[in-house]
Parts: structure tokens; sequence; C-alpha cells
């Protein structure tokens, strides 16, 4: 028996140089490769590309006057799943901090500590505050479709105003984002999270039938709504199979009957299609009008946004600190570069030792120069060797007589 | 008696109405606003600086040829902790893996992660292999003088290669990356973080004088140097005394009466900086060849570099995976930006919501756009409340006629 992480006797001598190649000396054992599950090394040039698209949205977001903040990675668990975060806290890793012995939780996800910010610490801020933040979120676990558990974001709070025009500047400003990095066949998922649950509660229906029910919606089961659904599987029914573009699905839901909390929702819904559309008059809507995927905190109009079949990105209505009414929207640059085209990789000149000086102007002209490691003669003496060390490096040129050739 | 985080009978009515103020709703206590020590909330402009400043610094890094790598904040124990990763194990953070029960590790420090890439996802790149890589670490306990427990580290690493040339580019990259931001003062105090152990391996003092010395020497305390000393206690002292300016500590250095493994030592760091002093004349080196401050997988000449009196990166020699030597150097953002100075802000232009429209021509000429959530008609019908609403929110100018106006 082989234990794991163990070497069987019979492992092919090839398979043993291999490890021994890899890992010898003092190494950690071949499990050093292994990482846990959903949680990854981005090599180049995944890497560089993942980070200028974060700072290409970053301007974006500045440009609209979004001001960047960023929050620490842990925070004690009662300001992290305070307010809005009490959402959140099921996805958490906790830790406890040596110095109080108090808990702590790694984030998972930004915009919880951005409402916390505004709440306090920017409490005197002039309203409406705009918010801006970057940076690298843990998942205590992956997602069956998305195993990934850390998971960057890049994201906008406007917090302070409760007004469709201000949904609208969200998913604009999220667009010229998208936009910039090239992102195709961009899609805005505007959903009412809250609409199916205000039209239980106004039905009055069971606890059992209103969880079957509920979980029917999120299965997105017409049978078992028709079954489930006493007096609301007709409607219920009909707004489940309206998602798609906009124009009928929102004529379908603002023709549906609707009363109190659940019409108020669908007509401020309405209200930010059409500021909307006003900011953005090509952009592609849909509606799903009973969805209500993503973080619970959402608590109006919500947006999930789409590059082709990929989720790149969430939004909406909450909640902020001290009960503001806030709307953001989170865009996640590891999904926007599986959906975005590759940039192209800039020239790569090989620089002899004895001629580094001159790769400051190289690099002034926006060249990468790799510096070489040759004794100097081996230049003059012997071209090719520098010729083989260039391309062995991966350049595409050479520096030679004080230019750049081609290779 | 008042316990912590209640409030006092007799608290000012005026205090009561802050609180409930920024505090209200179903929001956390005040204790929210409260971090764990040493992690903190970076709020604009500052961490708008630090973002900016990490990617000036990479845009060096990658013209050097030094391609980004992003590890995860997280790891297996054995795979952060093996290899040049095992000095950095009682500075990180541990946790549970809730899929594997595995303990994993947060990462205190990039360079083991990026050795580790070296040295198994990129085992069969060509050598030497230049990467670079920068975000946050979390540290289990601050240090007395630097209480920050989140670390924002920038660096590169040149894996492959043992010679001079490899330290003075590590040194070089560095430098521009600080000359790019400004830094005034910058300093490279080199360092051989294992020349006093070798001298006292060498001669055969007992554990407990060996320990007592150690502790001299780091404390930089000449009179125990001279009393626990022994044979050393002359060599010692002259040495510890010895720190400064290059020319004169590297004289005395080279003069000292140094053998074997600690002579092999100085011959090296007196290659090295004849190697920098040919790519940068110009620049401030000091010595102090007994120190062995930082991070313990340090083996050969190493550097700590300082904007002032402040440390604002360190790197040196190191034994990489597998073996392989390797050098490197990590910066670190927040304390160049306590040594930096501001940038300007840009200039910020209300845009009325009547006029939304033009606000792309204005972000193209570089204004951040403010957009006004007014009604539209306050534009034409009370000019003053503009000017009041843009005031209120901090811009610098106003949109009126087409033409952005300054305040």
């Amino acid at each position: 028996m082989t234990r794991p992480g163990q070497l069987p006797d019979s492992l092919p001598e090839s398979l043993v140089e291999f490890d021994r190649a890899t890992d010898g000396g003092g190494e950690p054992p071949p499990s050093a490769a292994l990482l846990p599950s959903g949680l990854r090394d981005v090599l180049p040039p995944e890497a560089e590309t993942e980070a200028r698209a974060i700072e290409t949205m970053m301007g974006i977001f500045a440009a609209h006057g979004y001001d960047r903040v960023k929050p620490p990675l842990l925070e004690f668990e009662d300001s992290l799943f305070g307010g809005s975060g009490a959402a959140v806290a099921g996805q958490a890793f906790r830790l406890m901090d040596p110095d109080t012995h108090r808990m702590m939780g790694l984030r998972p996800d930004m915009t919880p500590q951005v409402a916390r910010i505004a709440a306090t610490r920017l409490r005197r801020a002039p309203r409406p505050l705009r918010l801006a933040y970057a940076g690298p979120c843990v998942l205590l676990h992956g997602a069956t479709l998305d195993p990934e558990r850390q998971v960057s974001q890049a994201g906008i709070e406007l917090i302070g105003i409760d007004d469709p025009r201000a949904d609208a500047e969200i998913v604009a400003v999220a667009a010229e984002a998208l936009d910039a990095l090239n992102v195709p066949r961009v899609s805005f998922d505007l959903t009412l999270p809250r609409l199916a649950a205000v039209m239980i509660e106004q039905a009055e229906l069971g606890l059992d039938q209103r969880r079957r029910l509920l979980h029917a919606l999120d299965r997105k089961d017409a049978a078992i709504v028709a079954r489930e659904g006493g007096p609301l599987a007709g409607v219920l029914g009909d707004l489940l199979l309206s998602a798609g573009p906009v124009p009928r699905a929102l004529a379908m839901l603002m023709a549906a009957p609707l009363a109190g909390e659940a019409r108020r929702l669908a007509e401020r819904l309405e209200a930010s299609v059409q500021a909307i559309r006003a900011r953005l008059p090509l952009a592609t809507l849909t509606l799903d009008p009973v969805d209500f995927r993503g973080w619970q905190y959402h608590t109006g109009v919500s947006v999930t946004v789409y590059a082709g079949r990929e989720q790149v990105g969430r939004g909406g209505q909450y909640v902020g600190g001290a009960d503001e009414p806030a709307c953001g929207l989170t865009l996640r640059p590891e999904a926007l570069l599986r959906a975005a085209p590759a940039r192209p990789a800039r020239p790569r000149v090989w620089v002899p030792a004895s001629a580094i000086g001159q790769a400051e102007a190289l690099r002034a002209q926006g060249f990468v120069t790799i510096a070489g490691f040759d004794s100097g003669a081996a230049c003059s003496d012997a071209p090719g060797d520098d010729i083989a060390e260039a391309a062995r490096l991966g350049c595409t040129h050479i520096l030679r007589d004080g230019q750049a050739w081609p290779m």
C-alpha cells in the first residue's frame, strides 16, 4: 500500500528523476504544487492581464467620481457581518485574533465593508457618496459551477441616494468599464430579488408551501410552481416564463395583478429601466422578475451582468450602513478575462551585458529589455551564442550595433 | 460602572444623538468602526495613491522583463512553509480547509510563494527566470515599531542565477521604481546576514556564549560584544562600528581577518558593490556587515532599502525551490507613500442631470465628472443651487453652457 504523498517502491525511474529535478534538496514534497481546491497560481501573462483590467476599470470608476477605498482583508466578525454583511457571514473563513482572542472573518465580499466605511469613517462625507474598490475576497466553499474560492472584485457603490438615475449610473459606469476592456456581448439582466417573497407574503401561504414555492422558483421549475403556487400559481408561473428581453418581460410584469409593495417594486424597476435606457440606448437589457440569485443583501432593483453566457458582475440596491439607501455593482475580473480578448504581448529585446547602458532607451520606446548575463566577450566573439540565448529566453528582438533587430 | 462598549447613563445628549446618527437601525454597534490592531481602512485619496504606486512599480518591473505572477492568499501549510517559506511560518495565521480538513496558512510574505511557483509550475521556463508580484500579506503580529498586520508587497525575483550582476540588477530595477515614484533620499543598506553566524561558528564558541553574542549583535550592543566576543571581540566590535557609507565600511570589512566561508561572503559582497556601482554610479550605498534583520531566508548579500529613515523595502540572495540560486527585492507600498510626495488631485466637475450627455467629453479632457441628481429644472431656474451643490460635493469646476468653469 502507498499512502498519499509517499512514493511507491515501483515508481518508474524517470518519474523519480523528474521528482528530484523539481523538488530536490530541502524542498517541500511533490504535493507542494497542489493548492487547495478553488485556489490557484495565476501565471504570466494572465496575471498581468488581470491586473491591467482591474486598473482600467478603476480608472473608469475614478473618472465618474468614485473614490477608491481599501478595507482590510480581515475584520472582527461583528463589523464584517453587521448590517448588509449578515448576508455573507455563511461564506467566510473565521480565525482568532491572537492579540484580543476575538474572532475575525476573512472577507468573502467587499460591498458590506464599503457600506461600513461609509457609515463610520466617511459618515460626514457629503451624499451621494461615490466609492470604488478592488481586491481579493475568499469564500469558504466554491460553487458547483464556479469552484474558485479566491475571487477578485472591482466595484462601485453609490451611497445615500434612492433614485432610478442612481441605478442607471451604476449600470452605465459598469458598461463603460466593460467597453474599455473590449468585453463582447455584454447584457444586463435585471431582477427584483424580493418580488417573489413579497407576493408570497401577501398571499399568506403556509410556511411549508412558501418554502417549496421559493425552492421551485429558485430552480425555475414551472411545474412545481404551478402545483404549489395556490392563488399565485398563475401569476408566478407567468412571471417565471416572462424572463427575457426587457420590452416584452417588462410589459408582462406591469400587466400582472400586483398590489402594494409588489406593485411598488415593479414600478421602481420600470423607472430604472427608463433611466438606464436614457443613458444606454443600445444596451442589451433582459428581465427575470422572480429571480433571486446572488448576495442576499440586495433589496430592490438588482442586476446581473453577462458577457455572452459568462456571469461577470452583479449589483443592485441595498440598505447601507445607518439605513442609508445605496446601490452598487461589482465586476469579477477573473470572469471578465475569460470573456475578453487577450492583449498582444509587448516586444522583448535581449540586451547583452556589455550593452546594458542602452537598455533604458529601448524601454522608453516600449520594449521589454532582458539583460544578458553573458561574459561580454561573447557579444563580439560569437554572435550566434547571443541569438541562441535571446531565443532561449523567448525574446522577439536582439540588440546589436545599437539597434533592436527582430529575431 | 460602565463596561466597555456600554453607554453610561450620564452620556451627554449630543453624543447619544451622534451615535444614533451613525449607527442607527439594524446597524452594528459603535464598535463596528474598531478594526483589529494593525488592520485599517485606507481611505481616499490614499488608497488611489497606493494602487497607482503599485502599478507604476509593476510597470517598471515588467519593462525589465519581470513577468507578473499572482499566487493565492491561502495555501496548505506544507507548501506555504516549505523551502524558504520555513523562515516565515511563525508569522502566519492558520485556518482549516473545510473541504480537506488540512491546515492552510494566510501568506505573511510572497517571496516563498514565488519560489514555489518557479520550482513547480514554471520549472521548465528558461533560466534566469524573472518574476514580479504585488499583493497583500497578513502577519500574525505587528512589530513594535511597525504595528501594521496587513502589508502590501510589490517585488521582483531573479531565479536560477548566482552572479553579482544579478544582485546589481535587482537593486537597479528597485532604484528605477523608486525614482518613478519620486521617492526622496533613497539609500541601499547592504548586509551579510550570515557573516556573524559563520564567524562565530568558525571560532567554535560555546552555545551560551554564541547566543549572547548574536543577541548583542542584534541589539548593536558594542559593550556586550566586547565582553562576550572572546577571540572575536575585536573583529566583531570593529565590524559593528564600521557600519556606514560603503567605501570606508567595505575597506574595513576586506581588511578584517576573515577566513574560509566568511571571506567568501565578504568577497561576494565586494563584487556585488562593484556591480551595483557600475549600474548606479550615484546611488547612496551603506554597509552594515554584521546585521541580520529581516526574513531569515536571505543567505548571501542582502539589502534593506530606505527613504530617509523609513524602511521601504528589503531583499537579497536566497536559496530558491529545488536549491536554485535566487535573489529578489520586495518594496512596501504603504511605507513608500509615507516617504513619497502626494500627487495633485484631478479636477472634479459637477454636471447637472440635464447635461449628463456632455460628461463623456469632459472625462476625455481629464476631468472627473460628478453627476448631479437635481431635478433638471434647477439648472436653469436657480443657478445658485447648482453652485452650492457642486461646492458641497467638493467639486473644483461646474458645467454651464457646455463649459467647465472653475468654482
